[in-house]
């Protein structure tokens, strides 16, 4: 079978929960298609995410990797086309702060997704699920997974499909943060089994 | 078994389909506590609304009325505090657009809602449903049914209670009109299942 | 003359400055149609707000009250349609947060203001000034004063126009709280000046 | 003296008019710091605006490119990160609607700005208009247009700073449109001398 690299990512900012750690966690082991899924959760700090993406890699040896991250604000599923070289934004977890700094020195300014994102925004919607393509993932903690997994991928011999999903809060998440767009965490989770699904198709 | 008029409304506007009208024709008939639930759906005309509401409340003599409307744009279940004497709005469904017209010539300025509308939003938050009391329900038919009942009900010897409920856009809609925060359609009938309780409990 | 009373309020909850108050200010003693202001500046206190309103009204003994409020997130000015009796809110400036109190223990459940606010609307825009009449002034500071002063007139023999004027954010406001619409400072007074004019030419 | 090539938008979509259109049209000629600005307008038309783009560079010789855009719901000024290789979106005025098209066969994914839009941000609101760094232009005619140009910049011996600029609305379309953060022609004008003269002093 092959192997899939699983992420969510643990609490951050104002929010105390995080919809994706869940989600993940609870699909740890599990077969969809041709994939088995591995789970792993990346702490909300830029200078050490993407050292545990790396060893997660290593230890998993992923065929392909989807990244979760929660997109306070936003109404549907939003798989990403672009991750770009850069950090910026809010303190993380560890209370630093970057500004414009770059992610890999040097690094391609722009690296699209390689999961097939326009199938799973199509087939998402056609389960019931509001969703379409995000052109951008941020210049936080979720681009730099996104962009370091890419930036990954594109120096292996063998193809490794990568790429990002935000999926919006959970209602746990909505109540204690009030008038943020929400859904039950069955219709999160449900989002990410057809977006896998896809990709499992594909091949 | 005391009776409750349940209901919803035709689509409207851009809409294609209102989940209020499906949510409210699957409840018909229901027992809840101490109530019997009788379902109708209401057109979406200034002209018209009003008196078929009346003939609805003659038909079945209701001891709670608790009417149902779409709030596309808004994300949680949103009790409505206070109904106003006015029509105002785009066209309806009739190709009529009212401008701050009088519902009931020489009727109050206000009526507060008689449903335990701070109750029902504690009940939805503890069952995982995002909800907060709203001041408006606009001044389009959802404010007009509202307004409507309640006059009706202050006119009666005996006590009706009376009030509206507005709910976010179901998935379905969501896929249509792109971009407005939605719940699945089995989320939206839990809340409106547990509002029903609340008011049953009260008495 | 006539007198007009013109309120704006100090600064509130997590804004650190309050366009209604130097707008206000800076219009105290000018003369405008028929009407001279007189500005005031309210407390952001449910326990006090009142009481100084009612001083400021025994002073000024007005023909007619505008009071304006900050509308954080409201891109457009917006004449209040109605004032409701009640209190509900997050906490003032003196630590209190009421739940679903009364204002004026059996007061009129709702009272419409007595401005010519579709006129303002229309004037607003005219003169390229997005504009539109809202109804809901919540149930706040804002909602509380609304309330009061058309309590308060409604008890009078000589007839006292009165209501209540939400604007938008002043770009000062937004460069602090980030991502919420605003307007220059001059606009926001353009605005309040039409509003002025448009009462004094009903006469 | 430097050129520096200043191009707004056409009328699109359901927008009337264009406050870009407005704004380069008046700055055409005038001398900011070192540069000379050469105005004007590009169609909306994925198959028209690159090659127009291409004709006024040449004619141009510039300098610099600073290309503006309308962001209808953006309520501060966005000088955009980076441009990426997609053309994606609704119909543009010519009835094409692409679907995630290159825009450069084997382009680069993406192309940062080389505008210092850091410095322009700060400047902006030095100067009391709310501004951020964006990190999407969409991938609309907006993005065709940032990447088109950067990428033809690339190929240059000499240096050319290129980069993309979004405002918010006028007044104007906001009263058309309702509900969109606007600001006033005046303000959206000075937003945009800012930033020439933020590019004039970095070198």
């Amino acid at each position: 079978m092959k192997q899939l690299l699983l992420t969510g990512f643990e609490p951050f900012l104002k929010y105390s929960t995080n919809p994706t750690m869940n989600i993940v966690k609870s699909l740890d082991g599990r077969e969809i298609g041709d994939y088995v899924i591995h789970s792993k959760i990346l702490p909300v700090e830029f200078k050490l995410t993407g050292e545990k993406l790396m060893e997660y890699i290593e230890e998993v040896k992923p065929d392909a990797i989807i990244s979760l991250g929660l997109a306070g604000g936003r109404s549907l599923f939003t798989p990403e086309r672009i991750a770009i070289n850069v950090n910026d934004g809010p303190v993380d977890n560890n209370g630093y702060a970057p500004v414009d700094e770059e992610i890999i020195g040097g690094g391609a300014d722009g690296y699209f997704t390689t999961l097939p994102i326009r199938k799973m925004v199509e087939a998402l919607k056609e389960e019931g699920l509001p969703a379409k393509i995000s052109n951008t993932a941020g210049a936080y903690l979720c681009n730099h997974v996104m962009y370091r997994a890419l930036h990954y991928a594109k120096q292996q011999k063998r193809m490794i499909k990568s790429g990002f999903i935000h999926i919006p809060a959970s209602h746990e998440l909505a109540i204690e943060q009030k008038n943020i767009p929400s859904w039950s965490e069955e219709d999160l989770k449900k989002g990410v089994l057809i977006c896998i699904e896809v990709l499992s198709e594909m091949e």
